[in-house]
């Protein structure tokens, strides 16, 4: 059967697996990146799970898609920071002669929520996957948008509150220090001295004041960088994905409002929860490889 | 000779003139739009001007392109709150049988931006102009973008002290009601009640402490947002008009110190003064009209 391997590499684990003409994903145990070794391994740790990969379909792969961190396009993995490698050609992910084609994570899972997804009755519209950090993927026009680098998407330090908190990345009152599922935590914590998780911080919001207001106050910031997004953009729906993400209409419902209330002349667009959820990675990917295999508008129809 | 009708339509004026396939502009008198008349009256004055315009010219033009305010696309003028019409067709706009082609005010300045002017070089960039208002193009891969139905490009309305001043469009802390040229003048005036327009905080920030403290508010709040642009959109270069723009490295070079500031991980995209000023309409609505003319990449050396 016609198949082609898609990886979902992140920083610290990857994961991978068949995808075949028809959209099924055979999914396979997912492994470490083993970036303390260097980049060079890590390269090298991706070929020979390619290869695992491949070895393991029905004749060899027609493709290669590959979701990777950092600065990308389709043929070079420029620089990731969390890796640490630089101008790698595509080809070297990859056991010789088996097309690939790589695409930046969180754009590959965009792209995902674009083609099969939540987004896939528009054409433009913004992906925000919020977890332990926020980046998101512009869909213009269909296809992700990364700016004349691939640099741009960072929306998770756009300042919404300018004078506010130190944010990690050095920057003051970045979105992501603010409304990060990880902040939300670490913010919990630093108003009561308890350890907590989103999690606990989502679940305890309607009778702890403290949880509450460490929600909405992230809700608030979400709403002024959604409301900025909006204005610039005009898209024609927000689709929130993540860990927090999964909370739904509970982030949702507070989120539509406060957009609300902070546009006057227009309305916020729809927001929309993932439809993909964590699957978004690997049919990205999938995607990816479709297109290295020359299957252009790969887009079966998926039971989801 | 060959030539195109081009007219740059403005809430309470509008000015039209010839451009030449060699892209000289022949400018002719601007005249009201006569909107206290109705929109009605506004599309007439424009059919009417254009019909001046063309009998002007040697023989009849090849085409039309109309720069207007409000919702566009190149076949309809969807919605002006400033004018006041909706969905008035393309074709009521000039003498029947001519080929007309419209654009967004601002957008069509940026398009003859990219085209001609301080983003010839580049084809990802934000074209900013600031004046009475606020507003900005985005220009992706070299056209316009202006979001899924028209809306975008809000930028002066996206906030930047989010629990600031009110602005005039009912939101909170917008970047208009810091930074644009009637905001200058108005802010002097609220801290010394002595009337001032931007030209005259411009010109005595150096001696006055209200006029330093007012253009030093203005710079930031033009730099929280170009930084918010930055990161999201990863430009090749943001290109400043308008009535302040024509300060120049005055305004350019403490706009670029406390953008640096505001970044940490990345530098700032460099920020240029619009090399067409005021004959950007002119020019963009000449290319729209080429356009109408079926010449798509109408490009002439121009003397700058």
């Amino acid at each position: 059967m016609s198949y082609v391997v898609a990886l979902d590499v992140g920083g610290t684990s990857m994961k991978g697996g068949l995808v075949s003409e028809s959209g099924e994903v055979t999914g396979f145990p997912g492994r470490p990146t083993g970036r303390e070794d260097g980049p060079e391994a890590v390269v090298a740790n991706i070929r020979a799970y390619v290869a695992e990969l491949a070895a393991s379909g029905d004749g060899p792969p027609r493709g290669v898609g590959l979701a990777v961190p950092g600065i990308v396009d389709a043929d070079t993995a420029l620089f990731s920071a969390n890796i640490g490698w630089r101008d790698v050609p595509a080809g070297a992910f990859v056991p010789e002669g088996l097309p690939v084609s790589l695409g930046h994570d969180v754009q590959t899972a965009g792209l995902a929520e674009s083609v099969f997804g939540a987004g896939r009755d528009v054409t433009d519209f913004l992906f925000l996957p919020i977890g332990t950090g926020i980046a998101g993927a512009l869909i213009i026009k269909g296809e992700p948008y990364g700016g004349v680098n691939g640099w741009g998407g960072e929306i998770g330090h756009t300042p919404v509150w300018p004078d506010g908190e130190r944010c990690a990345c050095g920057q003051t009152g970045c979105l992501e220090t603010y409304a990060s599922a990880a902040s939300l935590g670490r913010r919990y914590t630093e108003r009561t001295g308890k350890p907590a998780t989103a999690v606990d911080v989502m679940a305890n919001a309607a009778t702890d004041p403290h949880a509450y207001a460490v929600l909405a106050e992230a809700v608030e910031a979400l709403a002024i960088s959604l409301a900025s997004y909006t204005l610039l953009m005009d898209p024609a729906m927000i689709v929130i994905g993540g860990g927090l993400g999964e909370a739904g209409e509970a982030l949702l419902m507070p989120l539509r409002d406060r957009m609300t209330e902070r546009l006057s002349f227009r309305k916020p667009p729809p927001l929309r929860q993932t439809a993909l959820g964590v699957r978004a990675g690997m049919l990205g990917a999938g995607i990816l490889g479709w297109r290295a295999a020359g299957v252009r508008n790969w887009a079966p129809q998926l039971d989801l």
